[in-house]
């Protein structure tokens, strides 16, 4: 093992025991590693003999393949720019306009009588990320010490935003050998009196699940039964593949109450508008405190940019089927083609092809590897000698698994793959005394 | 006094009560009180037989006179926009060229050797708003109950921003008699050893007062003796009249360590595209771990949208000269004319003219006032008979004044002061028995 992976490896290691031991918050404390800060630091190690292919943070806007069909957007945003008729504040809780193209885009395809979304239970929010902020942020002050469950692997912003606001994350397992599903006895056994919400994701990062309708309403049921919201992240909402249905959550309403997050960074490939929503559909008034006090958090707290907002009725009213086709039809054959190439490397196990979304999750045999100790050094040790960069799964709860971004080129994915294979075998080898 | 306003004050009574009672999170209890919050309420008492006038909201963007040569701002979109390039993530901290114009708009005219602006010293943020809350997020956990010293009257997110992040907001008056100057006694008195900052608003909402340099340099030395940082809060800089001077509060960071908060909101008349920045100028590195919770706080938080940044450069790298004497000329005959009418009327006491800002504060005689307890009262009164909308001072802490946003119109703030004319003649008749 090279010393500047010792180095890093302690540093790490430091790094978790600070975050633990100081108890205070870990997501302002400079040592705390998120994705973003991770990714900086690995892509200084690349290698500068070989072009860098990130299969890292979720973005395939920047790829032209991926954008067949997509003027429609910049079209929006130039018209609305040269307009000059957006330059004003936007109200608190976002653009009424906005809001109702929304909730008419989340209505659709949903047929439970009296489940409906309004303009006013919508609220604009910068991406996803501010959603998932706010969210917690109201939900964190009904109890003096609240808590919230996450699945593991997850999302880390959701963490830190917990971290942020003072909600202990309490982790539920997404079982590998049960196509991810949410482990819903530890949901139970991990509910007190101080829980206040289910975070379910759906088509999921980073596992690539989607959910069955059967499953769906499991998920709702256990919720009602524990008197809990369900918080549905919707971010890849009808980003699936084949014969998998996206079926929203709020189809399940009327068994348990649900906060939507959802934007249009993912499906519409605009990640950088920052551009998203969360939604409550709560039939029986079960969150009428949280939404108030997301009224009031708004009011106070700058949302998404005015002109940014005025794109959104044009965007969402028209389906763009055939940019939305050929984007699935990308998705779907990367993911397929990591799949089956990914499977057979022995040193990795892979336990689903994915059904939506654009990851999957990967287990690695460290002890298969030579010099490789745990993921963070797989990760480390791959982008060093092959200039692929994924995601340690340490950072999303599961040690020695990584995170593959598939929402690339193909020809690239393969290039990836080629040399991921490549990297395995040369440290395999090492590891049987062949080389 | 109508029943309605009785009800109305019986309940705004009420909501401070539970506000001071629960010592939890008020910001995002139902009841608190913010700006918008109480905003939205006053317009729907309007007279529905007068037109609006707002006087209330900082938004002088809605208005064409304020908006002339401004077409480089649509064009900037625009062609942003079109350009299809910038609809992916940005990074964390902002984009670079985003960052670097600003941290050369933020260097023009400095120049006391050694003090400067980097690229990396400025994060970009949506809006000054989301400035406030990260920088005070930041601030927040360096011990178990951190205060903030704050302006009174000042701007209510900084308060909603501190009962956010768990910090206790403790106010220094601006002294109506000296100017609106700082008391600085009591900033020295105010600070113990968990106080992690003292916030300065020049040009300054809600006072209109711009502070002369010997001011801006007791600040610096107070800030330095108490071993604080000062959050200088320059949204307004440059919007300053006649012979006032606008000197960045850097201008004095070899005395004590400047965090700047800034925005292109009010000067460029683009409130709407929430585009601000927080930037560090510390030359003795004595914020370094401040700086570097921003780095990680914003690793998990969005900023400001990519196609919004991209703009960055392009706007601040003009001068826009015609475009910004036309603002401050509209806005210096706008402030004279309105403290020349306010001055007038013998139930306002106004103790001096705008020097810069958007906006004045007004003391009112209530006694003289028939039917009128308080601000909160005449605001509602006002509004219900008049069609103007003011702000009442007890939300900015100053109980028994009005704040005057005169960035409109000034044929339009000309009948607004006929009709605020009106009513206090109207009321104080009634007071004396006249009518
Ligand atoms: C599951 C999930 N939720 C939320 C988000 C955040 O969405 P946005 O990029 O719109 O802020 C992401 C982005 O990667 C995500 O993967
Ligand atoms: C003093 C002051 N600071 C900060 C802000 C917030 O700036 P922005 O509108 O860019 O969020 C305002 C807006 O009114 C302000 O008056």
């Amino acid at each position: 093992m090279a010393p500047t992976t010792q180095v890093q490896e302690r540093k790490l290691d430091s790094n978790y025991a600070v975050t633990k031991a100081l108890k205070c918050n870990p997501v302002l404390s400079e040592n705390k590693i998120s994705i973003r800060g991770l990714v900086g630091g690995l892509l200084k190690k690349s290698n500068p003999g070989k072009q860098l292919i990130s299969l890292g943070v979720g973005d395939a806007a920047a790829y032209p393949c991926f954008r067949k069909g997509h003027e429609f957007a910049s079209e929006a945003i130039a018209a609305v720019g040269a307009s000059a008729q957006f330059d004003c504040y936007p109200p608190s809780h976002g653009c009424p306009a906005a809001r109702r193209a929304v909730a008419d885009y989340l209505s659709i395809g949903v047929t439970i009588p009296g489940i409906t979304v309004r303009e006013t239970d919508v609220f604009m929010m910068s991406g996803g990320t501010q959603a998932i902020q706010v969210c917690i942020a109201v939900l964190a002050r009904q109890h003096s010490r609240s808590n919230l469950l996450l699945p593991r692997p997850g999302f880390a912003p959701y963490e830190a935003a917990c971290e942020l606001f003072g909600v202990e994350p309490r982790y539920y397992d997404l079982v590998p050998q049960c196509g991810w599903e949410v482990d819903l006895a530890q949901v139970r056994n991990l509910t007190d009196s101080e829980t206040v919400g289910l975070v379910i994701i759906t088509p999921n990062n980073p596992c690539g699940v989607v959910y069955s309708v059967a499953h769906q309403l499991q998920i709702a049921e256990t919720a009602r039964d524990l008197g809990l919201p369900v918080i549905a992240d919707e971010v890849y909402g009808h980003m699936v593949f084949g014969s998998n249905k996206f079926v929203p959550m709020i189809s399940y309403a009327h068994v348990a109450p649900i906060i939507t997050i959802g934007a249009l960074s993912k499906r519409w490939m605009v990640p950088g508008w920052h551009l998203g929503w969360l939604a409550f559909t709560d039939p029986n008034g079960a969150l009428k405190k949280i939404r108030a006090a997301t009224e009031a958090l708004m009011n106070v707290t700058a949302g998404p940019a005015s002109i940014v907002q005025a794109t959104v009725p044009r965007i969402l009213s028209d389906p763009h089927q055939e940019f939305h086709r050929n984007v699935i039809r990308l998705l779907e054959s990367s993911a397929d083609m990591v799949y089956q190439r990914i499977s057979k490397i022995e040193t990795f196990y892979c336990p689903s092809r994915p059904q939506g979304s654009m990851f999957m999750m990967v287990e690695l045999n460290t002890k298969a590897l030579s010099g490789i100790r745990d993921d963070m050094e797989f990760a480390t040790e791959l982008i060093k000698e092959e200039s692929i960069l994924i995601i340690p799964g340490s950072v999303l709860g599961l040690k020695n698994w990584v995170r593959i971004f598939f929402g690339v080129p193909i020809e690239l994915l393969n290039e990836a793959c080629d040399r991921i294979e490549s990297f395995c075998k040369r440290r395999q080898l090492k590891a049987n005394g062949m080389i």
